[in-house]
């Protein structure tokens, strides 16, 4: 992942700081060891490169050698007390940067295993199921790369790789059919441009424009029906709802014929997984 | 908060990079605009301090002013539809800074929501309700601020201000009493030390070390029950349970006659709030 | 321009240093005064934001304060002896901010100078002229702002914000219509796949993927003009021309129907324009 | 190069950001390839050390490894299909790292190529061809040493490593003489005291102090050979002239007895020089 | 050290910058050498791991290879004319290197040094020699750390690892009771509460406190060994004595019982031991 | 100072961190207050620019107001207990910032001091006393700043700004003579070239080379008034002296015709002056 390195250094600044007083006091710089990641619940792995750079950036820092390997690859399903990943080498670094790894670890694999359940329920629909901008400060690049573990799809990354004309852009024009107009105008064009709906008048202004996608924001099941088909008829066009999506939502809309569900709920309703990581072997 | 603006910064990096498509093709320079925050759940307030300061990097880097106001302080339960902060200026960069003042707002806000069920579970019983290192890497200060929001209290914040001898560091040491002795000779005066034990055997080890807090980990509510007493009868020393600790179990062990019960679930367990930012007037 | 500070920053460190051994001994901090910038020759204008937050930086760190003022706004043309801002305040902080400030306003009025002369040739044809990513690094953001100002459009921004399959790409893969349907599965649905060709078989091949645009790269004026009657015939697809294209060549072709000409030459083979900064007064 | 890392990382930052949408599709990360840089016109090379700093922070980045082998050294002259250098290892970081490397390799071998036609014009004259402080912001150190590779000569870096007394100094101060004497005063003992006259009688003034060099700015043939002729009869001093300095320019001037010619266009009118990475071989 | 590199790295920008003229110039890439680092007096060894940093990073800037070699270990005293390293690689890097790696060498070796008398002077008394806050502005850790290798002990590393309430808290809440009671609510249970007190009557205020520590300021030594004395009548206290902390005054305070002697002096009293790096071969 | 504002920001960095534990739990961030910087020696001050911009980036981090306002300009002597600036404004701000600014009066005022006395030493001889490359890394301009408010001289400031041809370039190129040249021919036209000598044998040989200032290295007395003869016979050429340079070894040498001494010990022989901040008034 091409900007991990930076937040990996950031995290270990917060949590090391100028040293570990423990481990510096107990653990002799020469000390070697073993340790196994557990998984402690059912769940979709995700992690393993973070986990990996973070003893990486630990040993520049304080010295020594950590070798970690995954036993199970990012995106496959384990059961509870599956090892899905060894580290071995320096006692001392791997003590040290164990909690950073964790966290990430129980952080990713709590996303992709909330993600997988939403995925279930979208089944061989065809429905893509997709994430939002609503993602850790900091984080999104992981987080998305978590939802795709899960099964899902990443919707745009950010305010600079798509356009959404939402309600806030569309007051603050004055019109729909403008704001979609002047969005076209300025995007380049390998970007489409996305505009928000919410009722099926608006709709009908939307399919009258250059949208390339559709978003139908907070509709009942009822109108997501009326809407799809309002859509078909009139020309080709990508059609995502929002508003609400959870996996027994999605259960109910699979079949009506949209392309995208969109959830926040991805990430953001996503606790931890659980994991552990238990030595194994101590050389001192 | 300290370091707050530099987090800020990458998350405002993060998500506008270059520049927002939608917003810079739509949304006047010129434009101003007046927003409300709106609490769409029962909720405890977080995060004005930070939803401030990325109106304000925004504003740094696109231009324009934005006044962003708390109603509702941090730390205060509201009920759903409750307006908890108003924004007003610039346009643009109100519509710009939205979702990531937003996600700031609903996770710090979600985990004071979720401290606070554990702290009521406590309740009068004077047992303190603490946090771990099991943090979002990069937004801990956050993190552990949002915990005090919610009445929580905060443990270390890092492995370099507090000692904290765990089973790895016995493990490589060989011995507990060892450990400690280590510890304690090399932390400054102004560092408490604390060890980890899992029976009542390596309790009376610990009890009989310079340990200023023992930690009674993964015990059932019997053990617990026991292992204070026993320290209790041999010195004056800080008692913190950990382990599965959830409201339930804290309602279960407050009267036990313990210091502390720290729970990583405080924050890994904690969903994110729902709150929304309305545009409540656009002046184009 | 949101990440222009960063870069501003980069240049006065670059410049400045650890001070201006000339301005240091020569200008007392509390001089004032005020200069005028000045076209030496016929030119499109662009970079008036970046030169007024080169004043402010150098301000921040070396003090005073300096007040830059466009007169003639970006995007438009001058003739020579035009001055077109004034930049006034303390006269250490506008010496030592001349040469940065100067630079830019330079390098990006020949950028949008140079890109006019094709903007002009295209005329009222429809075909829009756009950038590439061969631009000077670090400075992407600001060159591509200085093509739109010359009346240019934007290509994608960056590897990160459209799809564009090209030879080696295809190579990699073993076929155009696999490696389409790689790079549309993984993409996200806000952005378009671009896929080139060289041929008129390649552009068959390519029509029957889902492509949404297609590069026709190094074709002669007679392939491109088969070409375009191919596509047009087959289906709705955003057709680019790339390849040796220049202000003639883009006189040449303009009227055969393309959507866009793609020219890296709009950055990378435009001089710098002729600018300089006048004091005209001077308080000491 | 000392800072060249920092170029080259945020050069990748702004070029691959959070991915590779295209190349992340369809290329494995296991493929390897070998590709050749291939000059497509005559020209003086530039740039392997970035080009090959390059593919390493993409590598660092993305994983993988990149070998970047230069065959004709950076200042050699090579005419049109040579292949200069070549690249092999990970066919996804060669892909990933070809625009960047290629843009800096191409715009540096043009300075570099540029600066040779000035240099050629003084041939064995004994007269300096040297750059100016008009250089891209940001990337200075590289394109003097272009400048370098092409034969010329660099001025002092920056503010930080010379004394340039100008015409603004003077104004500031109210006098040549003055103004030269504070800033030999500040200035430490390893740095020279230059200073600009536009007529014979600011060269009287200039010479009646201890400046080292003198800059003879926008002086005709006429008044430049004059000038020499005063400055030689007077004292020892370096001289320089500046001002519409050209390859042709440089040809009437060169046995005028100058020290130097400054010309910022060594560098602000070369255009890049053409130069493209094709790959010779795959393994999938 | 954790966060060594951004320090020797920020050391290296400012001494190094865009080259060192000299060097680059008379050494060629290619020479190699060995040199030995001396101790031209008696001292206190302190300082190769910041020094190995140096090379490696400036290495990793210029190119090359070089070992360096501790033969003394830090903390270790040597008599004049001892080789205490070697520095053997590439001879452009040593000698560029020399310079930033000599400069920690010679500051924290001074330090470790000058602290050692101290620490003498306390002999075997159970007083712990302590640092104070009072450090250069970011060489905080290295200082502390040239604090241990002398033989003394740290104090609290910064605001954020220890309370101490000092005069000016308690001016500003009123009371020193109130300031104590405050600081040990908001603090977390693993750091201990310090009060500074200046009298006798102070004294029993802060016994009365739940203070950990209590520091004894500026007080003569009759006065301190009756704080000694009051403190031990009335319960379990650490006790630190400040405020003009020589060795002399350790001497003659060392048995009166106290805890801790705290002295700024430690680092800001002590000067560079004088050290050089003599090539004793050179291969060109 | 150009780049005073990143140094001050990584000091706070080091020693606020995530908070004050004891300054945010004991004073309110409304409370206000006014306090003075007090010399408890006579001193010669130095540092206010630093002091002013903790307080500026202490109140940007944690909010509030402080106005720092010096009393007794920096390069001037006082005596003790004088007043030398006041700070006044938010008390928390106040007491968080005291400790970084007085490290860095105090160690800048130490160095000033010190300094003055080298100065003095030389009295009106016209030798000027100068510094060297020996500083704490990373404070290189602040302490060489305080180097000039003592009254000496800068000599270059690093690897970048002079040729200094010393003995390890003479062993690498293997000869005095070729190594000046080649220095000289590399570097640009605005800086001079020195070399190192340590004979009169070797002081022929610099002689007969373009070097613009020749540095006698660890003569006697005896020996330098020798090589200040020979060489103000030989040519017009800058003499430093250089090796154990003391302000009695300048009194003894002052008269001998040199221009400049340099020592490194004006810097890393001084100790920190003395100095403290009062508060005098507090509003809670």
């Amino acid at each position: 992942m091409s900007q991990l390195r930076a937040l990996i250094s950031a995290a270990i600044d917060e949590d090391l700081g100028h040293g570990d007083l423990t481990t510096d006091a107990t653990i002799d710089g020469s000390a070697t060891g073993r340790g196994e990641v557990l998984a402690k619940q059912d769940l979709v792995v995700c992690g393993h490169e973070a986990a990996a750079a973070v003893f990486e950036e630990v040993c520049r820092r304080v010295g020594g050698q950590v070798d970690y390997q995954p036993l199970i690859a990012d995106a496959e399903s384990v059961s509870a007390s599956t090892v899905i990943g060894t580290v071995s080498g320096s006692l001392r670094s791997i003590v040290i940067g164990e909690r950073v790894a964790l966290n990430l670890l129980m952080k990713l694999s709590g996303i992709a295993t909330h993600t997988r359940r939403y995925v279930d329920a979208a089944g061989d629909s065809g429905l893509g199921v997709v994430d939002t901008r609503k993602t850790t400060p900091g984080l999104r690049a992981l987080e998305k790369y978590a939802v795709r573990c899960g099964g899902g799809r990443n919707h745009r990354h950010a305010l600079f790789d798509g356009v959404m004309v939402k309600d806030n852009h569309i007051t603050a024009v004055g019109s729909l059919t403008e704001a979609v107009a002047r969005a076209r105008g300025a995007a380049h064009h390998l970007v489409r441009v996305e505009v928000e709906v919410r009722t099926l008048q608006e709709l009908d202004e939307a399919l009258a424009t250059s949208a390339d996608v559709i978003l139908l924001d907070n509709m009942d099941d009822t109108m997501l029906a009326a809407a799809v088909a309002k859509a078909r008829a009139a020309r080709s066009v990508l059609l995502e709802a929002s508003g609400n999506i959870t996996p027994e939502r999605i259960a109910a809309i699979r079949d009506l014929g949209l392309d995208y569900a969109s959830a926040g709920g991805l990430i953001h309703q996503a606790v931890w997984a659980d994991l552990s990581l238990k030595l194994r072997q101590v050389d001192r």
